[in-house]
């Protein structure tokens, strides 16, 4: 197969986790007979320093004109302290978000046999975890209408939803139950929001067409507090932007490493990918970032391209490096840590 | 101290719970020497059984005239699965929170040393947690307009803020601190929403006031991860009412049991002390729910009337039932599970 894959490696320790991918990708490519092509691309920080803008025009077309895009991090400190910055990073990741209509997040969330013992949740609670967070991601609060009235005194942010858009996503989660074991909880505040009565009973009307999915429908908080207690009695949830947005960085505290969970942004254009760490500043150019989110998120990219084997050999190769040690300073718990480089060598060698 | 005390105990497991904490503090007032005068009046689904709406106004003049209101919780199945119907239990509650102007919600996290193996999480993590939430409880977009346009294609809630809500709020969370270890984390998304942009701006302006406080500012979704990581780091945390509906009932997850957590709702007229827990209608009438989360409700009662030793005699009598293993089901373990009256005689002749 013939790839063309746009690379935002952004900010941070970005670059450092891309190339890693980008190594064990093309490791990849040479054994399965592939051939990718990587056309590299501004977005963040780095895109704000020398163009002014967080994700220039020049990126978007790089990145609609590509099979799939693989994304690394984006944010530097220099803007932290000042979320009213009238440029930051951020904007620009929800510019393409929109721009790119990549409205499902698909964010899974697992354990690894030998990591079991690194979370902070007891193995007991966490064995056999494997659920899928689907997060809408280009509706609700986060792009509604927004400002201030009173000469300043008084903000709003308007939370929107259209029954197509709940219908897209839930779609997408009725679809991926079917592959998986035919569970769907469909995530919101129904006692209290009027978008939330809107996202239950479209879901609601759709269960018809999918009558072997099993749908549970839960309020938010329930599910935050259920999803530590017992993270394997969920398999799929669907839910509305804002609260996927703090419930899928709930789960990656699960499998005990932020810097193993990888996540997939689908629309109708093109898909991207990235881990769901965020651009680490203090670890930037330091060579001990964790490439195994990214190298993850690399095969979530080739399996949605139906490159199944191809994916699986990626995550074989983390499995064996987990087993074997070759890991980065977060996960090595007193023994030896390997470099970011060292790793993604090990991993290519071991495609 | 003569104290005229509003007794709401609502639905499901609420009137055995409520039993139970009238029983322990009247058993303080003897030892005390105070006198107890309690009002009952109704609330939730047994309200709109009665006359038809869930917070009649005869138990809002009772309130009103109380000094106190002791809550136990409503909810009811028959309401559950359709978050739709005209008249719900939890229209009371909003109800209730607004016309009593109950706009902070304080609700503390902490563990109990005979406890710290019953969290899902593992003890090395939440030793020594004890950490207080402060909910805004009548704001935020539980109360902006909300609505359908387009024929009811799309629904629409919209999250308001003042700069005057947000300063009683965070008064309230900067007092608290000066009393605690002088730590404020101010919870919010001001990276994307621009009320959220508004309290940090109005917490930011007000730390000049409070010199000795060291204040945080930190993302919603970094403190749904942070909370289950380290939720020894923090201590007072101050957010709107969205957020601190999922991070209070994701917090409570730390103690290992729902059924010990209290929260207080405070407000410029009376306030108002409840168990974290629901109705948990499947024990109704079983006497096995924990009346321990009503007890420590009271326990904050008797605190927010200056009566300090009061409080901590009725927390006094809590922990040693748990060492004495004198616990509800839901604590046994194993062992032998006491019933939910049996528990409160214990505490009440413990005092
Ligand atoms: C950086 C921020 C705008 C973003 C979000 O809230 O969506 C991030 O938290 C994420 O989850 O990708
Ligand atoms: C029942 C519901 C409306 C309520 C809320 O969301 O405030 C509850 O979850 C709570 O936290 O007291």
């Amino acid at each position: 197969m013939k790839l063309n894959i746009a690379l935002l490696a952004g900010d941070g320790i970005g670059p450092e986790v891309i190339d890693q991918a980008v190594k064990v990708s093309d490791a990849i490519a040479l054994k399965f007979g592939h051939e990718i092509t990587w056309t590299p691309a501004l977005t963040g920080a780095c895109a704000i320093d020398a163009v002014g803008v967080p994700y220039p025009d020049e990126t978007h077309e790089i990145c609609l004109k590509s099979d799939a895009v693989l994304f690394g991090a984006i944010g530097h400190p220099k803007y932290d302290n000042d979320p009213t910055a009238p440029v930051r990073p951020e904007q620009g990741l929800l510019l393409m978000r929109k721009k790119l209509g990549l409205f499902a997040n698909v964010r899974p969330t697992f354990t690894f046999p030998s990591l079991l013992d690194k979370s902070p949740l007891k193995r007991e609670r966490i064995e056999g975890t494997d659920l899928v967070f689907l997060r809408e991601l280009t509706g609700g609060i986060y792009f509604g209408e927004k400002g201030r009235l009173d000469g300043g005194e008084t903000a709003f942010d308007n939370c929107v939803y259209t029954r197509h858009e709940v219908q897209r996503l839930a779609k997408k989660g009725f679809e991926l139950a079917m592959t998986r074991s035919k569970k769907l909880c469909c995530v919101d505040k129904a006692n209290v929001l009027e978008t939330s009565r809107l996202w239950r009973e479209t879901v609601q009307a759709m269960e018809k067409d999918y009558p072997e999915v099993t749908v549970s429908y839960e309020f938010v908080d329930a599910v935050a507090m259920r999803l530590v207690q017992w993270p394997n009695s969920y398999d799929v949830l669907i839910t509305e932007n804002l609260f996927g947005d703090i419930l899928t960085d709930e789960a990656s505290v699960i499998s005990g490493s932020m810097g193993l969970m990888p996540s997939a942004s689908m629309g109708d254009k093109v898909a991207l990918f990235e881990p769901i760490h965020g651009s680490y500043p203090q670890a930037t150019g330091l060579n001990i970032a964790n490439p195994m989110a990214t190298v993850l998120s690399a095969a979530m990219m080739f399996e949605n391209f139906g490159l199944m084997e191809e994916g699986q050999a990626m995550r074989d190769a983390v499995n064996k490096a987990l087993e074997a040690g070759i890991v980065t300073e977060d996960l090595a718990d007193g023994g030896k840590a390997h470099g970011t480089k060292e790793v993604g060598d090990w991993l290519a060698a071991n495609i």
